[in-house]
C-alpha cells in the first residue's frame, strides 16, 4: 500500500501514437524525420525510471526537510535533490528539446510533456528548479544578443546553469504594469539593476554554480504600465568570477512544494545585460508564454495521475466490509472518473504540445499556421483546467484513504498541498479564462474554435451524450460572441464558466478518441463530465 | 490585510431570531422558558470576544509549533493553548448546553452551535480538545453507573477534565466490526483493557490534569461484528491517584490541525469501567451521533466563514489594474457565492441544532417526535454538504490572494488544510451519504422528506429557480425509493448525488428564508446553486 509510482508508459503510447497519430506527422517535419514511435518509447522508459526510482522517494523526505536560507542568505536545498540534479543533467534532460546546435537533442516538445508529466508526478517540488530552464532558453535564443548567447545559452540548455524570472514584485501581481525594478545603462554597455522580486522559484538554491536571473525592469524615462518594461539576464556569479550584487532576503513558508525555494530577492545595483528591445520586455517573455503554461498544466495531470494510480492500488489492498473498498460503488465511481479524467487530459495537453511542434516544424505553413492557432486556443484550456483538475482530483482523491489521506506518510495530502499552486501561478486560472474568451475567442470571431471543433467533431463517433456537449459549443457560441462584441460584464462573467464548458466539450472528443484506440470511458464520461458540461454551458446561456 | 476574525453576529441573530424564530420556540420549552434574545445574543458577544481575541491569534502559530511528543509518551501542545483552554473553562464555555443538575448552564444546543462555530472558524485545531466534551457528557449522562457519574460526571461537564474517544484501530477505519481491543472483567467490577488505537484526537496532552477516555472494546465470548462492542470508560490517572496502563505511542504528522495531538495509544491492561450495557457500546455511541457530526458540520461552516470575511476584506483593500480586486467581476462572483453559501449553510445548521433542542423540551410530544425524525434526516446532509464546502469553499478563495494565497502568513491556506479532516471523520461524507439514503429516506419510504418539503415549500416564495429544485425533488424522489426498494447498487450509485442534490434544494429555502430577512442571496444562488442542484438531481435521475 505504499505511495510510489509506476510511469503511464502504456498510455503515453496510445495517446502519442494511436490517438494523436504523431508519428505520422512527425514525418513531415523535417527537424523529426528521423523519429519513430519505438524510439520515442525508450526515451520515455529512460525517464520513467529516472522518476520513479531517483526523484520519487526523494518527494515526501523534501517536502518535510523544506529549502533552509542561512544567514548570508543561501539556501540549502533538501538532502539528496543536488545529487538527483547532477544526475539529471548528465543524463542529458534538461537539453531534450533543445536544438542540437545549443547542445540539444532536437526532439518533440511532445515527448519532452511527457518527460516532464513523470518528473512533477514523482517530485514538484524538485521540479520547479529545471522546469524554468527551457523557457530561459527560447527567451535567450530568440532574443538575447550573439554575446550573451556564446556565454549563457550552451549552459542553460545542458541544465549546468539553473535559471529563475523576476517577474513578481510585492504591489505588482498580475498586474505587472506597476513592476518598479530599475535599471541604469552603463558606459560599458551592462545596466545596473536594483530592485526587489518576491515569489522567485529558484531565485537562490545550491543545485548549480551559477543561477542565471531573467528580470524585468524599468529603463530611464521608459513609458508607464507594461509598455516600459524591458528583460535583463543577471547572472548570480558575473563572467569575470566576482559575485554579483543580488541577495535572496528570505524564503516563503508555503502550502506545499516546500522543497522548491520561492525566494525574496534584492539587487542592489546588479550588473546585467538587455535581452530583446528596450521596453520591449513583456513580448520577449510572451513568447514562451504558451509552453510554460502548457508545463503548469503538465504539473495538474502528473498530480491526477499520482493520485489516480495510487488510489487505485490502495483500494485494491484495503478490505473493509469484507471486501476491497475498489469493490465498493462510490469508490469505484470515484477510480473511475479519476482515470478517464485524467487519460482525456492527457490527449488534450499532448495534442496541445503537438501543436507547438507542428506550429515550429512542419513542413507545410498552411499546417503551421492552423497549428499555431490551435496552441493559442488550448493554452489556457489546459492550464487553467489540467491544474483545477489536477488539484480538485487529488483533494477528492485522498477521501478514499479516509484518515490516513490526512498524514504525510501516505502521499497523498502532499499532492493536494502541492497541486493548490498550480492553479496561481504562470497566470492565475481566471487570467486564463479571460485570455480564453478575450484574446482567443472574440478577437477572431470564434474562427479558430470553429476549425477545432469541425475538425474534432468529425471523428468524435455516435455517443449521444457527447455530442450533446458539441451540439451545445456550437449553439452558445454565437450568442455568446454577440453578445461580447457588445461590451458590458458578459464576458469577465462568463468567463470561468465558458472555459470548463469548453474544455469538458474538448474533452469528450478525447474521450471519443480513447475509447476507439480500446479504451472504455465513455459511460462514465456520460454520467460525470455531460452534467457538468451542460452545467457549464447553461450557466453561460442564463449570462446572455 | 491581516488575517482575523469578526464574529458574524449580526448574521447570528438573523437566522436565530428572524429566519428560524426560535425565541417562539423557546417559549414552548420549559428548560428555556426564560431565554430571551437579547440574552442570546449577549452570550454569543462574549463568546466572540473570547473566540476573536484569544484563540485566533494562537491559530497560526500553533500550526506552525504543532503538537510535540516527549520521549516519555506525554505530549506538549502549542505556546498558549493550556492558557487559553484554562480561560475557556473559567468562562463556563464547556458547560453551555449542559444539565445545570450537573454544573450546566442549560443553554440551548443552538447557541452551543453559534459558539461551536466561532471556535472553529478561530482555531480548529485547539478547538479539536473541547470539542469532544459534549459527546462524552452525554454518554456518560445517558449510560454511565451512578458511581461513575458522580466520579466524572462534573469534572467533565464543566471541562476541568477533557476526554477523548477511542474508536479506530489500524484494520478497521469505517468497518468498527473489526475492532479487536479486549476487556477483561475483575473481581471488583472493573475491566482490564488492552490494545491499541489510531487517530485518537487529544488522547494525550498538557491542558488537563486528567483525561478519560472512552474505549469501544471487545468482551470475552462477545459476538463478533459490530454487535460484540463494549464502550470503557479509561481515565489518564486513577481514582487513587495512580497512573494507568496507557501510553502514547506516537502522534501523526498531519495535512493540518496540527494543534490538535492525533494520539496512536496503547492500553496494557488499563483499568477502566462498562459504561451502558455489555456489547452495547456502539449503541451508547451512535446517541450523541447527531451532535458530534452536527458538530463537524460547524467547523464547515465557520471555515467557509473565516474565508468569506478575510477573502471580501483582502478584496476591498488589494488594488490591482487600478482598482480594488472586489470590483473585478470574476471576484465578485466569488465573494458572493462564499457570503450566499455561508450564510444559507448556517441556516440549515442552526435549524439542525434547534431540532435537537425542541426534540429533547418542546413541551408538545408532537413536536418533539417531529424535530427528532427532522434532526436525523438534517444530521447527515449537514456533515457532508458543510464539510464538502468547508474544503471547497475556502480552497478557491484561495486564489483571490493570488500567490500571497499559498503563503502560510496569510492565513488562507492553513484554513484549506484544517478544513479537509472534516470530511473524514465522524463517518465519512460517503458514510453520511449512505446513511441518508438508507436510513432516513429508504427505511420511511421519504416520510419524514416529505414532511419537511411540504413545511418549507410553504415558506420558499415564487423564485422560479428555487422552485425547481423542490419541484425536481419531489419528481425524483418516488421514482429513486422504487428502484432502490428493488435492490441493487442504485442506492449506493446514487447516494453521493442525492445528498449533494437534496442539500441544494435545501439551501433554496434557506436563501429564500434569508431575503425575506432582508438579504439578497436568490440571484446568486439562481446563478450558481441551481444549475448545480440540477446537475445533481440529473444524475439520479439517469441512474433509475
Amino acid at each position: 500500500m505504499s505511495w510510489g509510482y509506476e510511469a503511464p508508459l502504456a498510455s503515453m503510447r496510445r495517446v502519442i501514437d494511436e490517438v494523436l497519430g504523431a508519428p505520422a506527422l512527425w514525418a513531415e517535419c523535417p527537424a523529426f524525420a528521423e523519429l519513430d514511435i519505438d524510439t520515442a518509447d525508450a526515451v520515455l522508459q529512460e525517464a520513467a525510471r529516472f522518476a520513479s526510482e531517483v526523484l520519487q522517494p526523494l518527494n515526501g523526505p523534501g517536502d518535510l526537510a523544506g529549502c533552509v536560507r542561512e544567514a548570508d542568505g543561501s539556501v540549502k536545498t533538501p538532502p539528496g535533490f543536488r545529487a538527483a540534479y547532477q544526475a539529471f543533467v548528465q543524463g542529458g534532460w534538461p537539453a531534450l528539446p533543445c536544438d542540437p546546435a545549443w547542445g540539444g537533442q532536437g526532439l518533440p516538445l511532445l515527448l519532452d510533456a511527457a518527460l516532464r508529466e513523470m518528473l512533477d508526478a514523482c517530485n514538484h517540488g524538485w521540479n520547479m528548479y529545471p522546469d524554468l530552464l527551457h523557457g530561459a532558453y527560447e527567451t535567450l535564443k530568440h532574443h538575447g544578443s550573439d554575446a550573451l548567447k556564446a556565454r549563457y545559452l550552451a549552459k542553460i540548455a545542458s541544465g549546468e546553469w539553473l535559471a529563475a524570472m523576476a517577474l513578481t514584485e510585492p504591489q505588482a501581481g498580475s498586474d505587472l504594469g506597476q513592476l518598479r525594478t530599475r535599471a541604469e545603462p552603463q558606459a560599458d554597455g551592462s545596466l545596473r539593476i536594483s530592485g526587489s522580486k518576491i515569489f522567485i522559484s529558484g531565485g537562490e538554491h545550491d543545485l548549480t554554480d551559477n543561477i542565471v536571473h531573467l528580470v524585468l525592469c524599468r529603463l530611464p524615462d521608459a513609458p508607464a504600465g507594461t509598455k516600459g518594461l524591458s528583460l535583463a539576464l543577471v547572472p548570480k556569479w558575473l563572467p569575470d568570477g566576482s559575485r554579483n550584487a543580488m541577495v535572496c532576503d528570505g524564503i516563503e513558508k508555503k502550502m506545499g512544494i516546500k522543497a522548491s525555494a520561492t525566494c525574496a530577492m534584492r539587487y542592489e545595483g546588479a550588473t546585467g545585460w538587455l535581452v530583446g528591445e528596450a521596453n520591449r520586455g513583456l513580448a520577449a517573455m510572451f513568447l514562451m508564454m504558451n509552453s510554460a503554461r502548457l508545463h503548469v498544466g503538465l504539473q495538474g495531470l502528473g498530480h491526477q495521475e499520482m493520485a489516480a494510480q495510487n488510489a487505485q492500488r490502495y483500494a485494491e489492498e484495503r478490505v473493509q466490509m469484507g471486501k476491497p473498498i475498489a469493490q465498493h460503488p462510490a469508490v469505484r465511481r470515484t477510480l473511475q472518473r479519476l482515470r478517464t479524467y485524467t487519460e482525456a487530459q492527457r490527449v488534450l495537453a499532448y495534442r496541445a504540445a503537438l501543436a507547438l511542434d507542428l506550429a515550429d516544424h512542419h513542413r507545410d505553413e498552411a499546417v503551421r499556421a492552423r497549428e499555431r492557432r490551435f496552441a493559442a486556443l488550448l493554452t489556457p484550456v489546459i492550464k487553467a483546467f489540467c491544474t483545477h483538475h489536477g488539484f480538485h482530483g487529488p483533494a477528492e482523491a485522498l477521501g478514499l484513504w479516509g484518515g490516513y489521506g490526512y498524514v504525510h506518510e501516505y502521499g497523498i495530502e502532499q499532492t493536494v498541498r502541492d497541486a493548490r499552486i498550480a492553479m496561481i501561478y504562470e497566470g492565475t486560472n481566471q487570467i486564463q479564462a479571460i485570455d480564453l474568451a478575450q484574446r482567443k475567442l472574440l478577437a477572431d470571431g470564434g474562427a479558430a474554435l470553429t476549425e477545432l471543433l469541425d475538425g474534432l467533431q468529425a471523428e468524435l463517433g455516435e455517443a449521444a451524450g457527447l455530442r450533446r456537449l458539441f451540439d451545445e459549443a456550437r449553439a452558445v457560441l454565437p450568442a455568446w460572441l454577440a453578445r461580447c462584441a457588445q461590451g458590458g460584464a458578459t464576458l469577465l462573467d462568463t468567463a470561468d464558466d465558458l472555459l470548463h464548458a469548453l474544455a469538458l466539450t474538448l474533452l469528450a472528443w478525447a474521450v471519443a478518441r480513447l475509447d476507439a484506440a480500446g479504451g472504455a470511458h465513455t459511460p462514465v464520461f456520460e454520467r460525470e463530465g455531460v452534467p457538468e458540461g451542460l452545467m457549464h454551458w447553461s450557466r453561460v446561456r442564463a449570462a446572455l
